[in-house]
């Protein structure tokens, strides 16, 4: 299987997008093109141990920057490494394309030169998210606004399969997130969406409040418009770590008053970074019984963690004819390294053919 | 003052109204209306000391209920608790009117009752959410879905208003919620609110992402629609139930193998309900430090009450012709008090003849 990763998108590029490709390479014995300006790449390279590792380099010397329009800089930048990766794909010298770089770029790329498949009429941001029981899948997380119901009924397709294929899930719940579970909750576009949900042969379960969607007890897949699902994701996330903010600052402001009185670490602990802080903070807590230490800190600061969808290694673009997979602008060499997991577990599935081939049944 | 309270509204009616209100009239001084089946009222109202008290009862048979369409219910039952309350602030007998029952109906009753304040379209749910640093103001939460930019427009300007008389900020910053802090982000609605707000008096500072709007640096006043600002608020709310729950998880995973080992506590102990199983499992991760428990046990269950917009006694439904307090069906007694306390505090500060003002002076 080869891999197609733009080596030049992302915070971090080419470091992390090299680091990430040659950790992949290693652990999941995958080949991974390098696609971006040849010689940054092989620079980034020699820092490597790449013997036994196939990591072609493809050379793609434009670049998009991120203040371009996407739409504009796809088709002008014929040489972009997004450009240069997506036509390997079309013309099957690769088997999917990830990309932590101008993900306006990426999607309109996709769309232009990969095409969409038959049926569907706008590819959606397909996420894992990890609910408090198991897994569950949300869709749109970003890639459409302004949707029509249509749309919502392709999405809660596409994702039900990826739930199938991806997750095991033999007939996955449906649902859409809404504000409440009565049917006549959401907006216009929920309740015409609920309309037509019900007449399909998947199975809908109605609409899921973001406390459904965050146990997971209730559907496996979540579809949402896609500025919805991005503020409802992007809201996890900062509530999480406003929760971790938060137990940090009622940790430090009561100890303060009880290190006073036990004197159990000197002050000159407290002046350090927020994680060492609560760290020390919580070691002065336990006394000394390190091994309890070990368990707390690690269960707080976890929970940022958690819901923080980087860490899930990018997010695949469903309704194009390739996989395609977009990863967070700060991706480390980990999250790239994850991203292109994702791209070949969705490849090895056959995630494209799948949604294609149900497209054509429901056509 | 006089404050007319749903005495019938709520899951937990009569018994958590009439106790609120007993509550609020002992602890503001406030006189308390309390609207309802009479003889039910009067017979929970014996349960209480109420000397020195003002807790006049007016009846209402009527009942609505939940399962009941808003408006049809509201037009129908004029002996109705919200039907009689809200006529007695339109007569200028009481100055507010708070209920814990079918908020739909409270809103429809309000909007046809007391009547729009002139330029404002569509009344709003306008809420007090307590961000990291300080508090911020949220609007619409809820009473309005598929709304106009010019709606979004007029709840900024109340919002404002509203931030400036109850939180005493001078010059309210006013965002948009949206999924990115560029111009660009958001959907329509977003997009072409923010080419408004952008040529009004307003302090609008742009859009403000989920995590803005938690931590409250950029921005004093949040808009969104109110399906969105509603989303907004479970998830945010859901999001903190769901990390004290991981912490509980994680705490009573790891601590297992540690009892196990250390012999801390007994088995027996940990058949408990949750917030008692975690509050002996940090006990006994604590071992005997029992004034280090005090501390850190609060610290991680508070987490979710932060969050919980229930406990900030009810939501003023802003923009009709008198003081509107929408509270959670699931209000105790305590939420109930401070509903009434947040009734209170919006007459004292002239909130409806403010509003009317700044609309006269934009028309």
């Amino acid at each position: 299987m080869r891999i197609v990763l733009d080596a030049i998108g992302g915070d971090h590029a080419p470091q992390a997008p090299v680091a990430g490709a040659v950790q992949a390479a290693r652990e999941f014995g995958v080949e991974v093109v390098l696609v971006g300006p040849a010689e940054a790449i092989q620079r980034e390279l020699a820092q490597h141990n790449t013997a036994g590792l196939k990591l072609p380099v493809v050379d793609a010397p434009e670049l998009i920057e991120m203040d371009e329009h996407a739409v504009q800089a796809v088709r002008r930048k014929k040489q972009s490494s997004v450009a240069v990766g997506l036509r390997m794909v079309r013309a099957g010298e690769a088997d999917a394309f990830v990309s932590a770089g101008h993900s306006g770029a990426t999607m309109a790329g996709a769309v232009f030169i990969l095409g969409r498949i038959a049926g569907i009429e706008r590819p959606a941001l397909v996420t894992v998210f990890p609910a408090l029981k198991g897994t569950i899948i949300v869709a749109d997380v970003g890639a459409n606004t302004d949707s029509k119901p249509e749309y919502l009924v392709q999405w809660a397709r596409m994702a039900s399969l990826y739930a199938q294929l991806v997750l095991g899930v033999e007939r996955p719940r449906i649902a859409l997130l809404a504000n409440g579970e009565e049917d006549s909750k959401g907006d216009k576009l929920v309740q015409d969406a609920h309309a037509l949900l019900k007449s399909t042969e998947l199975h809908f379960v109605g609409n899921a409040e973001p406390k459904d969607a965050l146990v997971g007890d209730v559907a496996d897949v979540i579809i949402a418009d896609g500025f919805v699902g991005n503020l409802f994701l992007k809201g996890a996330e900062a509530v999480a770590k406003f929760a971790v903010k938060k137990v940090q600052r009622e940790l430090g402001g009561s100890s303060v008053a009880l290190r006073a009185a036990a004197g159990l670490v000197p002050t000159a602990l407290l002046v350090a970074t927020s994680k060492d802080k609560l760290r020390v903070l919580l070691a002065s807590l336990l006394g000394g019984t390190a091994v309890l230490g070990a368990v707390l800190v690690p269960a707080v600061l976890r929970l940022a963690k958690t819901l923080d969808y980087r860490a899930y290694g990018g997010v695949p673009l469903l309704g194009v004819n390739g996989i395609t997979i977009i990863a967070h602008g700060k991706s480390d060499a980990a999250a790239i390294a994850s991203a292109i997991r994702r791209a070949q577990e969705s490849v090895a599935r056959g995630l494209v053919a799948a949604i294609a081939e149900r497209e054509q049944v429901q056509a």
